[in-house]
């Protein structure tokens, strides 16, 4: 199944080019008084939603997918996990160009000597959401990645058990401000977090590990590649992960990005895909955020 | 005033060594449904919450401090963000010891050479909770910090104009584990993010620019120093994190770490001590987390 977050609070299911409104579904999600959970609640109850919401569906409303605003799906992610220099091109490229390194020595670095950096949450927003970039003066690039939904407390869990912990996948762009400064402040940026269209139920991709993904600006191709070209693939970065800390339903991994990244513009349009997931446009907005 | 967290869901007023069980001034904050807000709720309520309590506490039960459990204060903080190098004698015994530098050039270095940098929410405990140690092969030490609490949406904020935007003052304790990998992983573990006991709310700390903060282990005193050294102050952390990123009510501002850090391990007691907030142990399990 693929469902989405749309014009807001809607729940809605994707068949095809057509948006299913399902949001009475939510309703099985008891409301919350302080304190709130950790967890983002519709992927905590994602099996009961998406039950009812097969329940509801033939009698729903249906939209054209082109007609509604795409919210983040993931309304409330606990933490966004990022997986640096994840692919070898994209190292290479890093060493190449001092645009992107700016002195961070690259060379013969692994993930491992790096560690998981953070995005913050504020940083989210969905594909109808427009960036906004900030720091005129800085090169901003984009950076496709493909997102993994955690949909289970996960901690030390092992490889080769990881993918049951995933509730499904989607397209992020780990937009990024180049500059000296630590990762998760540079690319924390509001706006600078794009998750979605939707999200696919993991029982749709059984091998995450085997996915192309591309990107292009105002419809030139920028960046190309597969999920198997990642150093940790999407088993071993959730090993890895939960190594150190504890991944909760909603938690999202961004698991890297591949080579050819590269500056975006103010009113610049990204068209991302990824295998499986889909294709959709993220637009730039067009004036620098003020 | 001073305002805890304590057993779980309830909220009190700290006044000498009791708490007033004011929790029934939660009511005035609605219950929420799916997309939940990204800032916490208690503290974008603060306002109204507080004189509810204040209404309602002298006829509401009294406990002894020591007798109670004090979670996190800020049940749902949005971010963490943390302010590496930012007292210069900390810069100084990091230079000269390896077991903290791991070969990242220090020397010379400014804050704004690194940015912020942010600990996972999901690392975030009370007082009262037990930090655990992870990764026995490490070295985990204690970093002492002022935190402050943000009360406002903030973006772009002048220095000059910061400190309104703060609802208050609490103790941080920015545990780490030592080694290469970037901040935000080593020091995102689950429990390594300790605020409490208590919030002392802005109006009863005119200047956090001259504070002095102190921690023992076991009764040795470990660090102790004066937020008039820090390199980027109050003020000035405010304006420098929201020319990069909004914060929102709820974001916990750990300011950084004066001289004499140190490790812990399993078993041990740390007291801290903050002027104007308060003096409080926080224990260290006494076993390595499973």
């Amino acid at each position: 199944m693929r469902f989405c977050r749309f014009n807001g609070n809607r729940l809605g299911l994707v068949e095809g080019d057509q948006i299913i409104d399902v949001t009475p579904a939510l309703d099985v999600i008891p409301a919350q008084r302080w304190p709130l959970p950790e967890h983002d609640l519709l992927i905590a109850h994602l099996d009961e939603v998406l039950a009812r919401a097969n329940a509801i569906k033939a009698g729903a409303p249906r939209l054209p997918a082109r007609s509604v605003h795409f919210n983040a799906p993931v309304a409330n992610p606990g933490k966004i996990v990022n997986a640096p220099i994840n692919y070898q091109k994209h190292i290479n490229e890093a060493v190449d160009d001092k645009g992107i390194a700016h002195g961070r020595e690259l060379k013969g670095k692994h993930i491992t000597d790096w560690g998981l950096f953070l995005k913050a949450t504020s940083s989210m927003i969905g594909f109808s959401d427009e960036v906004r970039l900030r720091k005129p003066d800085r090169r901003n690039d984009h950076e496709i990645e493909l997102a993994v939904i955690i949909g289970r407390t996960a901690n030390k869990v092992k490889a080769a058990d990881a993918l049951q912990y995933v509730a499904g996948y989607s397209m992020g762009l780990d937009m990024t401000i180049r500059g000296p400064e630590l990762q998760c402040f540079r690319k924390s940026v509001d706006t600078y977090a794009v998750l979605g269209p939707w999200i696919v139920t993991a029982d749709e991709i059984p091998d995450p590990n085997n996915l192309n993904l591309a990107i292009w600006v105002n419809g030139e191709p920028r960046q190309n590649a597969n999920t198997n070209d990642l150093v940790y693939n999407v088993n071993k970065l959730i090993e890895y992960a939960t190594e150190w800390y504890t991944l909760h339903p909603g938690d999202v991994i961004f698991t890297g990005t591949p080579e050819g990244v590269g500056p975006v513009k103010p009113g610049d349009t990204m068209t991302c895909e990824i295998e499986r997931i889909g294709r959709w446009d993220v637009k730039i907005a067009s004036e620098f955020a003020g």
